[in-house]
């Protein structure tokens, strides 16, 4: 379908032409780039009159750029008569500002789901939220991906499966995606169970199930300083894991991540590639899995009025 | 009045207390920090619960990270139960992209004004808009303030003045600003009248009013990079003038803009403080009046719905 148009903005090109070659089309000319005092240029070279636009950007490092190029570049979409704007989103940055923790907080993911909505997006299509609940901060429709299949597919093929392997969240809030990718290796699941005891007290990491001789695969949807995943690798070596291997879908690593990581008890790290990661955070334990694949299936069933539900499965099972 | 409160972001702290000074108020507590990914953190410190706020921030480079923080403060404030939200912005970026001089390009300009409504600003004050038609992108209530009569005291208090001296505008667009200034000075106007004659045929800078043997006193919304003044004040010297000075409102002063005022014709360059200049942008030939009074002025009659139309006169005027 000639009307079906795919444009990448700068934060993740790599991936957008990955998911542009699985929908089977050539990605859009445009350009976006800053005249001299830093505010950004767009530059749309085809005409997408009538057009389905599939807009692919990350909000990832430095965010507030890669929001305002994608915000800009929906603007000037709407304004050249688009039909559809589908912001392909892998990544949602500020989706850990999603409710005031406390007293006069702001709820960023809210603002920003106002923002793409009120420049002109129609729909949205993203991965592995840091909430479920930001799908309701939207009044368009929002379809939600998971990298789980792509992940269990990996853990499968690295031989990590079955009885002898543990699944981990490293926190409460990690249970369902750890529930579901232990389905997919019909491994049986662990809980970190960080607690203070009391204030100005060290927490104590609690484990909750059973670890001691059994391969550990630790599950989060991010990892930003890995702080807490590395505590939680050496809870489970203390406690007798045999390996621990660690992944997440969003590999953020700010700040002392990559050197955590590299000191860590953490033997291997499988991300995703949605966001793309630069030279300076190069890991050898690093493992990436592409989610172009994923996407570029979801954007076609998306075209042809399908539910990308079907993609909820892995590729053996 | 305790529920007037004055919070300042980070773009320009000094401009911030001068207003706050002028208006005899403390500035409220907050801090604009990031996290370890480069997010933007919010933290109010005091309550501004149905108070009245007026929330400094210039959108000046880096654009986007500025214009963030405001629509994330604007947020959560909102969601602390302020009454009124007045954005006030002495400096408004992306104003240049204010209209499509070509196919599919954005209005920022727009897309910026429909944001901060979006986020939830009640009111903006906003000082020399790069095309007073801004006003109209906005639903909410715009107060639009002038540094005319400031930039004139300045003038007249150094002995330019009357017929000795003419006012120049660097193109068509600033004609207006400049028969302001004028009256003000209560001397005879210019135009340079930029013409390429043919494609590809440099450009020919026609004098438009009499400067042979005058002071000439260039005038402009915004100086990026100073090309354009620049060239003007070369064409005016060629033209006979005796003495050339320059001044804007807005010091945007990017990319090559200091070296090329600083190896120009220009003997003095006046600008306000609606961007803060960094370090590196010093020139011995820069003098810097302050809006601080004339906006924390147009709070005071703001908050006593007054109008602000008394601030469009010089000092002596
Ligand atoms: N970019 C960020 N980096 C670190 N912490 C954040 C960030 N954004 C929000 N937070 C905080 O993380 C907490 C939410 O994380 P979680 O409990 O994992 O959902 C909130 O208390 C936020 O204040
Ligand atoms: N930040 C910027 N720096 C330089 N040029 C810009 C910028 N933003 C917009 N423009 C261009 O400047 C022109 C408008 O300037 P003006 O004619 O002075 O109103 C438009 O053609 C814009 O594409």
């Amino acid at each position: 379908d000639p009307r079906l148009k795919i444009f990448s903005l700068n934060s993740n090109k790599p991936l957008a032409k990955k998911i542009a070659d699985a929908v089977g089309v050539e990605l859009g000319k445009s350009e976006v780039r800053q005249f001299s005092d830093g505010e950004i240029q767009i530059n749309i070279e085809e005409s997408i009159r009538g057009g389905h636009v599939y807009l692919i950007q990350s909000t990832s490092h430095p965010v507030n750029d890669h929001l305002m190029e994608l915000l800009i570049m929906i603007d000037a979409l709407k304004r050249a008569s688009a039909k559809t704007i589908n912001v392909v989103m892998p990544y949602y940055g500020y989706a850990r500002q999603d409710r005031k923790a406390r007293s006069r907080e702001p709820i960023t993911a809210k603002l920003v789901a106002n923002m793409l909505e009120t420049a002109g997006a129609t729909r949205l299509l993203t991965l592995d939220l840091h909430a479920s609940q930001i799908q309701g901060f939207f009044d368009i429709p929002v379809d939600h991906l998971m990298a789980a299949p792509l992940l269990a597919d990996y853990f499968i093929e690295h031989g990590y499966e079955g009885d002898g392997v543990v699944v981990v969240s490293p926190d409460h809030g990690g249970v369902t995606r750890t529930r579901k990718l232990a389905e997919f290796l019909k491994s049986p699941i662990a809980i970190i169970d960080k607690r203070r005891p009391k204030a100005n007290v060290a927490e104590v990491m609690n484990i909750i199930g059973e670890v001691k001789g059994k391969k550990c695969v630790l599950i989060d949807d991010m990892i930003d300083t890995a702080g807490t995943i590395c505590l939680a690798a050496d809870a489970l070596k203390e406690a007798g894991a045999t390996e621990i291997v660690a992944s997440c879908t969003h590999p953020v690593l700010s700040g002392p991540a990559i050197e955590r990581i590299d000191k860590s008890a953490i033997k291997r790290l499988v991300v995703t590639d949605s966001i793309q990661l630069p030279e300076h955070k190069h890991s050898d334990k690093i493992d990436t899995v592409s989610v172009g694949h994923l996407m570029g299936e979801a954007i076609k069933r998306i075209h042809e009025n399908k539910p990308v539900s079907p993609l909820f499965e892995t590729k053996k099972y």
